[in-house]
Order: C-alpha cells, then sequence, then structure tokens
C-alpha cells in the first residue's frame, strides 16, 4: 500500500467464525472500506459474512484471498495456530494486517513472525480491543495528562463466566497467554514495562484443567520497572457473567474502569416483592467491549487512511505475550520471574 | 410488498442529514438489506450517504426514489413538514414506510395520512426509538410479566442540554410534539392510554421561545385511563448534558430507568487532588438512544422479512401525537384537558 | 432561660415510645445535656428511658415535667393530639420547646399555639429532621452558593413501606399532614414558598382508607412563588421499603438526595448463582434519617447553648402545615387551590 | 466478673483522646453502662470525656482507675506502648477489657499478656471494629451460609488520606501492624487462616519513612490455608479521601464491600456548569466506621450482659498480629514467608 491508501479500501476477511461475523460488521460500517473477499473453510460460513459484508468472493483458503491481487488489507480471525502463518504470508505479499491476539503461542515464532512484519513494512495491527474501549481510552488521556500523578498501585480482575470447552483449552497456550494477557496489557498499556512477576494459581473449576497443566483461577504480583505495584486476579467462572475490574492509583488520585449494569436499569422489590435493588451484569466479553471492537477496526481503518502506523502493533504484540509467558513460567516454577 | 419479503429488501433512504447518517449505518448493518437509493437535495450529502450505505443510485427528490420501481421500502428522515406528503406517496406506490416522529403537527392530516397507509395495508412504522431503548424494551417485559404489579404512579423526566436553533422551535409544533411526545409516548408504552392532562409551563431559558408562542420548561401532570398517576417535566436546557429518566411505581415495586455513566470510568480526586469522585454523563440523545435507533430499523426489517406489523404503527404515531396536542392545548388554555 | 444558658441544660423527655427512646440517645450523647425527667403515662416505658437518659426522675402526665422547677427544656414525643397543650403549657412556663410535627391538625390552633410560643418568647423547634439529613443540609448550602443557578423544576418522591394503622391514619389529619408534609416543607427549604397546588389522589392500597375519607397514593403539582414548577409523589406502601429521593434542578445543573444502599454491600450473583448485582434499601424512616435525628436534637441544644433561635421554628410549623392543608383541600375540591 | 453482670455494668474509660470520646459515646448510649470513671494524664481532657460519659470521677493514673473497686470493665484507648502493661494489670485485678488493637508489637509479648488473660478468664475483646460494620458482618453471615459457594479470591484495599506523623510511625510498629492489619484480619475474618505471604512495598509517599525503615506503599500476595489466593493492597496517602474496599470471589459469586458516596447527594454539573456527575467521599476511617465503632462497644458491653465470651478476642489479637508480623517479615528479607 502506499502512505495514503486510495479508497476504498479493499479487505479480505479470513475467519468466518463469530469474529469474523463481528469484525465484518465493522467494516461495513466503514465507508472507507470495500470487503472484496471473504475465507473460511466452511463453506456457508463463508458466504453468510459475505452477505454481510457485501463481498463477492469467497474463498475456502486463506492463503487464496491473501494473494488475491485486488486485496489491500486482511482481517485475520482464524483459529490462533494458522495466525503466524497468515502473518508472514500477508506481510511477504505486501498486505496491512490485522490479526487477532496472539500471534502465536511461542515467543521465537512470535519475534521471528514480527520481525518479517516489520522488514516488510506492512501495517500491523494486533487486536488487543481493550485499549479502544472507552473507559480504558480515557484513562489512558488521563494519566497522560499528569491527573493521577506518579502511579504507585495497579489492580486488574479479569473473570469469564464460565471455562471454553477442554479442547480449546488443550491449544490455547494456558490462561495467562489466552485470558490474562488482556489485563497484563492492560497493565502496560497504563502504567509501563513490567520487571518481574510472581504468579500463583490452581484449578479451582474444573480439575480437569490441571491434568492438560492449566489453571483456571490465577493471581499474579507484578513489580513495573518504574517501581508501581500490580496485581492481576484471573479466573474461568464467575457465575454473575463476565467480569472485568481495573484500577489505577497514583499520588493525584485513582481511577476504576468497572462496568456499570448492561441495562440502565433498577429494579426494587421486582417481582419477589422483597426490599432490594437489582441490576443486571454484563454476560460475555463481546457484550461488554462490543463498542471496543468496532472502534479498533475502524483505528486500524483510519491509521491506513491516514498513512499512519496502526497499534497497538508488533511491538505490543511481542511485549505483551513476553509478559504473559512470564507469568506461565513463574506459575510452572513456584518462584519471581524477571519479564526481561 | 409480499408477506415475506425476498432478501435482500431493496430500501431507499430519503434524507441524507444526521439521521439519514444513523439510519444508513443501521441499514447496511444487516445482510437482509439492499439500500439501492439515497435521495436528498443536497446532492454532496446524498452521495455520502449513499457510499456508506452501498448505495449506487442517488436522487435529489424523495418522490422519485419512492417511484423508483427497484425501491420495496422507505426510510423517511426528510424535515418534518415534508413526511405526511412522502408518507402518502409511498403508502399510495405500495411501499414500506418507516418515518421518523411526528408524521404531522396536525391531528387532522396524520389521521387522513395514517388512514391512507392503513388502507394501502403497507408495513408502518413511526420512529419512537425508546421503544428499543434495552432499558425500556425491559421494562416492558418486567411489566407484562405482572412484577411491578398494579401501577400506581409513573415519573418521567427529560432535558435536552440546550434549546435547538430558534427557526428549527418555530415549525417544530412546540415543545410537547417535538421533545415531551418520547416521554408521553413511553407513558402509553409503560402504562396505557392517558385520560386527562393539565399541563404548566413557561420560557426560563430564552424569552424569544416566549415570543413564538413555545415553552421551554414545563410539567404535566396526567391521569391514566387505569387510575395511575403520572407526572412528566421537560427542559429544553440541562448544563450537565442530556437527561432522560423514567420510573414506574406500582403495588409490586419500583423500575427506574436511568442512565448510568456513559464511560464506565469513575475518577477519585482527579487533578485536582480534592475528595470526590466524578463520572461523566450522556451528551445528547443520539449518543444516549445509539444502540436504540440501530434497534427500531432492525426490528422494521425484521418485521418485513417475516411478514409482522411493524411496531410501534399508525395507531401509536396518532395516539402519541393526540397526547402531545392535549398538553399544548392544556398549557394554552391553563385547565385540565381531555385526551379523548 | 436565659440568652446563653448555663451548662447543662436540664431536659425534660415528654413521651417514651420509640421516638422517646431515639431522642433520649440523642440528647444522653450530648455533653451540654442533662436529662432530669422523662414523663410517660405508662410507667415501665417511662422508666426504661430514664435509665437510658439516666433521668433520675419519671413522671406519668408530662405537665408534671413541665412544671418541674429543675427543667429549663422539654422534649415533646407524645402522641400528636396532645402537642399543642404542652407547647402552650411549656411555653406559659417559659421553657425551651422541641416538638415533633404537627403542632395541630388544625391551622387556627396551630396560629394560636405558635402566637403563645413567640409572645413568651421561648426558644421552639419543630421536628422537620430532614432539615439535619447531611444531604439536604448541602444540597441547601450548594442552592444558596449559586451552584445549581436559578430553580426551575423541583421534584419530590416519598413513600412508606406500609400504611399506619387504621385507627393511627383516623387521627394523622389525612396523608398530607402526616405523610407529605416533610416533602412539602423539604420543597420550602428548598426552593422557596409555594403559591398554588393542584392534588389528585385515591386509595390504591386500602380501600378502607378512602372510607376514612384519606387517601394513601398522591400527585401534587407545585407552582412555587419564584415561578419553579414542581411534582410531589406519595404512596403509603413500597414493598421495597423506605423510599425518599428529592431532586433540584436549574439553570445551573441539577441535585439528586437519593438514599444509597442502606449497607455498601454488593451481591453479585448471590445465592442462586444468577447473573446480577444486588443490594439492600433503607426499610423505614428512622432507618434512613437516623443520623439527622440526632443532628436536629444536636442543633436545638447548640442553639440553646449559644442564643441562637432554633430552626425551623414557628413560622415553619405554620407555612409548612398552610401548604399541606392547601393540598387536602385541593384533593377534596378536584381544583387548584391557592395557598396564600 | 459472674458469668452474667448485675446492672448496670460500671466502666473506666482509659484514654481520653479522640478514641477515647468515641468509645465514651458508644458507652453513654447504652442503659446497661454506667461510666464511673475516666483516666487521662491531661486533666482537661479526662474532664471533658467525663462530662461526656457522665463519669463522676476522673484519675491521672490508668492503673488507678483499674483498680478502682467500683470498675468492672476498662475501655484501653491509651498510646499502643501502653496497652500490654494495662491489659495485664486490668486482667489481674480481675476486669473486664476491651482495648485497642494491638495489645503490642512484638509477638513474644502479646502470647504472655494473652496468655495472663486466658489464664484470670476475663473477658477480653480487641478492637478489630471492621467485624461489626454493617457491611462486613452481612458478608460474614453470607459466606457463612454458602451463598459465595468455596471462597477462591480475596482482594482489599486500604488506603488512608495521609501518613500519620512521623513520631507516630516511629512507634507504630510499621504499616502492616499498623494499617495493613484491618485487612488482614478481615481475611481472616471472611476467609480463613493465612498460610503464607509475600509483601512488596517502598516509601512512594515520604522518603522519610523509609529512613525509619519503614514503608508507605505495599502490596502482599496471601496463600489461605483453605488453598484461597489473596492481595491486599495498602497506602499511607489517598487525596482522595478514605479507601477501603473488599472483595470476597466464589463459586456461588462475589461480595463487594465499598464505601457509597458519604452523602447521598449527586451534584450534576453543579457550580461550573459542566457535565459530569459528582458525589463526596469517606475522609477518614472514624467517619467511615463510626456506627462499627459504636456497634463493637455494644458488642462487649452484650457479651458481658449475656455471660459470652467476646469477640474478637485473644486468639484473634495474637493470630492477626502473627499474620501482620510475617508480612513484615516477608518485606524485610524479600522473600515469601509461612506464617505458621
Amino acid at each position: 500500500m502506499t502512505q495514503t491508501a486510495s479508497l476504498p479500501i479493499r479487505f479480505a476477511l479470513l475467519g468466518a467464525g463469530r469474529m469474523g461475523v463481528e469484525h465484518g460488521l465493522a467494516l461495513v460500517s466503514l465507508p472507507e472500506v470495500q470487503v472484496v473477499a471473504v475465507a473460511d473453510p466452511i463453506e456457508a460460513a463463508a458466504r453468510k459474512v459475505a452477505r454481510i459484508t457485501r463481498a463477492s468472493k469467497t474463498y475456502s483458503d486463506p492463503l487464496d484471498a491473501i494473494h488475491d491481487p485486488e486485496v489491500q488489507a486482511v482481517i485475520i480471525v482464524t483459529p490462533t495456530s494458522t495466525h503466524a502463518a497468515l502473518i508472514e504470508a500477508a506481510a511477504l505479499a505486501g498486505k496491512a494486517i490485522f490479526c487477532e491476539k496472539p500471534v502465536a503461542a511461542d515467543l521465537a515464532e512470535t519475534e521471528r513472525v514480527m520481525r518479517i512484519v516489520e522488514e516488510q513494512g506492512v501495517p500491523f495491527q494486533i487486536g488487543f480491543q481493550r485499549r479502544y474501549d472507552a473507559s480504558f481510552v480515557e484513562a489512558k488521556e488521563r494519566i497522560t495528562a499528569g491527573e493521577v500523578g506518579e502511579i504507585e498501585q495497579f489492580a486488574a480482575t479479569g473473570r469469564d463466566p464460565a471455562p471454553p470447552p477442554l479442547e480449546y483449552l488443550k491449544v490455547s497456550g494456558g490462561i495467562f497467554l489466552d485470558q490474562a494477557i488482556h489485563d497484563l496489557d492492560i497493565a502496560r498499556f497504563l502504567v509501563g514495562e513490567v520487571k518481574e512477576v510472581l504468579a500463583v494459581g490452581d484449578a479451582k473449576v474444573d480439575p480437569a484443567i490441571a491434568q492438560i497443566g492449566d489453571a483456571d483461577t490465577t493471581t499474579v504480583l507484578l513489580t513495573f520497572e518504574n517501581g508501581a505495584q500490580g496485581v492481576v486476579q484471573n479466573s474461568r467462572r464467575a457465575v454473575y457473567g463476565y467480569d472485568v475490574r481495573t484500577e489505577v492509583f497514583g499520588s493525584g488520585g485513582k481511577l476504576v474502569m468497572d462496568a456499570t449494569p448492561k441495562t440502565p436499569l433498577l429494579r426494587y422489590g421486582g417481582g419477589q416483592g422483597r426490599e432490594g435493588v437489582t441490576s443486571d451484569h454484563y454476560h460475555f466479553f463481546m457484550d461488554r467491549f462490543k463498542d471496543a471492537y468496532r472502534a479498533e477496526i475502524a483505528a486500524f481503518v483510519g491509521a491506513l487512511t491516514e498513512g499512519r502506523a496502526p497499534t497497538p502493533g508488533t511491538h505490543d504484540a511481542l511485549e505483551s505475550l513476553r509478559l504473559a509467558l512470564a507469568c506461565t513460567r513463574s506459575l510452572k516454577e513456584g518462584r519471581s520471574v524477571r519479564v526481561q
């Protein structure tokens, strides 16, 4: 692509699962975008998302979409294990790339592929969507403006309503790479790089998760380069829904990013005639971060149209993975680990 | 249109202003829809929305779009004064119709046009978007399920951040038709028909508003057919933003629909180092009801694809107008008015 | 009493019911106070409160306590029907007087007794405790400081958990004198005098309440002297507890006084494992206004020790009654009533 | 004292500083109590609290009050360094004892004194007032009732508005004994005993605090005996006020104990006419836990009158100290420490 893309930018959407639909809807809402192709081995899924995105072509092999000369940019939402190869192919083909996290579960492979992306000079964005959630965007602005003063403490909680299937967990890279990485990336985004981690954890939700060498309930103590102290708690099961709370505390005050009720409706004594006030809660990440998913795609397209480097890019893809891997090692080895 | 539309349904979007963009984005996110034409006297605006909706044709005259044989359904977001004539033309042309409120500022004209729509048997939906806001949808469900018991009291507040331009106000039909009608329609939606109203009001925000015979700050006492007591307060100016709060109270409890902070971020002592907790507030109606605008268009399309009558339809367009006009008369005459 | 009382001030507590205990606890927490006598026809009750207040004497007849030469000030929490006579006796005996509202259910009698109090020049305070609740105190300060600008709209809700016994209601003076008067007094306190009222209401909770000529569910439209518009809604039954919400809106912003959960504890999915967040709610007025009851007694004692006139005094006792009586007449006569 | 005390129970209040006033007000509100003496080396302070409590005697030496034959029970709110000696003297004199935390900064000394208390069989309660805060009381009940299921994660934050004077800090025993011990005690109260801790911390608020070998900003990772994971974060300085938040998460849900605004008043756009909603925040611990301080004294008196052992007693005094000391050691030695 040239510095500033001529419009519309022609996209291929690689992967037509749940996130393919989400990103397809994001793309089709942007007048600067034309989706020309959707790729998925399941033809019906590819066709469905093609209808949503008004794409005229479908492919069963994502590589064919990457090599379609009409295609200028790709959105990769295929299974995790295919990310690295598709990024590599797209970069070598000179296409702009948005890829869901992670690039790979392996640091060396991630480093190798990110290096290719950088060598090819193609625009690249990794899917840490929380960085585009309005609350984190505003928190970052306020921190940068000095409103929190020197950051002294950080605390994040991330809990899913229920664990994914065991088959998925087996190839997920473990709880830190698969789930906690979002909280760890936000820690880096808001506070800065982490020097050292100490992780504890075990399988409280399902013993089968222990048997595959993973944990479902973890707590990490973080020491940031700038001296701030941090904690991150994760769980694979919260009966009340999807729970993400983040707090940044410093010499100038505190910021708390925590979901309000999903629906702005308070029930007083509803139904049972009991005293008490009840509201609902977010159910799932796509629910809580719906607008953030739209905003990250809009930001990627905005960067392409304006010739800016998209963010978060190769550096953050690598460093947040490095941090998650340090947590994994700390938990395995039962000791503090330098992130370096 | 036949009972169940063959897909995609081919739409024309009449009006390419701010709401035209909004509804265009709603349409393009629906795979069941193909926008074939956008009409607006301002060509650049029409082209911009055509790009957004992937429409291939633009018209300067909305009647040409209505009569385009490809077009099966129309979204009318033109200036209020043109609504009645366009609805009439579209109905006579057999097109499905979604129209922003109001049909007309005049009861007789509204009755005449709604009768034509009914005679022609075309699907019709009026743009009372709050009925598709998640909090009101859930409130309606809970009320219907009996959770609130017998409804005894209703209270609604509706405040805009600032009055619209005087030129707009002169042709707006007055505060009850232009602004309060949304609160009055929700009163009917949640509680039932209103028997009698008593309105007070004057111009506290801008004396020029009094000079054109309108008010900017009003309070209405409602007596519902079912005996419930209601109050509705409106203002054209709230320095803190857009303020919509609705409460339904009954023998079984209370429901409160009030916006949570727009951004789920709490600041403790931010900036000034002061004690205290601050959050933001919604700024404007498009902000607060963004999802409701999407949902009402999706519901209209859903009704078309499934062969159901869309809602709210001709009856609600007429009855909510009748209620707003009773308020206007009550304020003018300084006495209680039967809605009949 | 002289201008500035010599310490401790010697009190008699007239009435040893529930509110007698409350006010007794307030008195005993003040080092400037010595409770010398408690009067109640039920001897066990008098003795119990004497123990609480460390009082050495008990009387069965409150007049004996009033005429006890040791007694300098009296707290009247006897049944409503006795207030006027006891105030009169205490005033004539030169004692400082704190009396629970109302002085009497009758305007002429209230005027007569208040005149005696003024003629005798004894300190007098009426028990509108909300004026000493921290939220209303702060609201008043902010309004006085101009933070709300010109007040344009007022809205108050007052709901009890359940109606009192019918025997009580028969002698209560009706819902406006007995219950709504607190909301009406706060309207006067925060906004100013009321020019005209229109009240609607009926018995939705218990038909027996209609049979005694009273209502249990009412809505009042208020027009203030300064042009502000107001609404007050009351109910004798709220299944979720005690519900007091007050809103003042003006050209500079809005203040909302509404109870937070009684207990600062949020339950997420508790018990049933369901999604959702639950908190508790205040149960009753003594619960919600516990600190205000303490504060009003402390303020009365503070006024005595510093030689200031206590507030709210005879004027507010009279004017808030006048307003409540105007509401009663409006409901009876089905028309607007000038408060004069 | 015999099993069930004859009433009133005669108390001496040892220490007439700020907490002496608080506990004096608590005592005087209880009809079962007679305060007979107040002891403080500052005579004016002793007399002031004697007036508040209606005590007839004052002592300059607390030992004289302990040995006053009229005195049956003592409240010890003298400087920390005197606690152990006074507890010992009171126990040997057979008096019931309520003592502010801590018994001593030293484990051996605490063990020795607690042994004496147990040997003498006198009632003893330690001042962990949070256990009597309504939110923690209810949390404990709900946890015991199984509403949270198996507890899996715990998180507590405790922040003071500003550090105490350096002179105080020098003899305070350090941040874990002086401040964090309240959060650590609540961890034990709600979750159970702690097996191992890892603490990090340094002086971010004031370098002088580092020079006296203490920290002002700390984070502790806790491993509970039952396998739950915990974190506790403390700071000596929060510009927005006094900040205590506690979260218990388990297989059945989550409980969050966090202060609502101190005053139930929301300001919308107040003063500056800006968009946004503001509430206030608790300033200090006596503010936030005012009712808990009253309730712990009432509970102590209730235990005495009913012949029950007060709680928390010698065991909790010792075990919460042991936990705080383990944190201190962990921070000093830079490694995990078993609490044992």
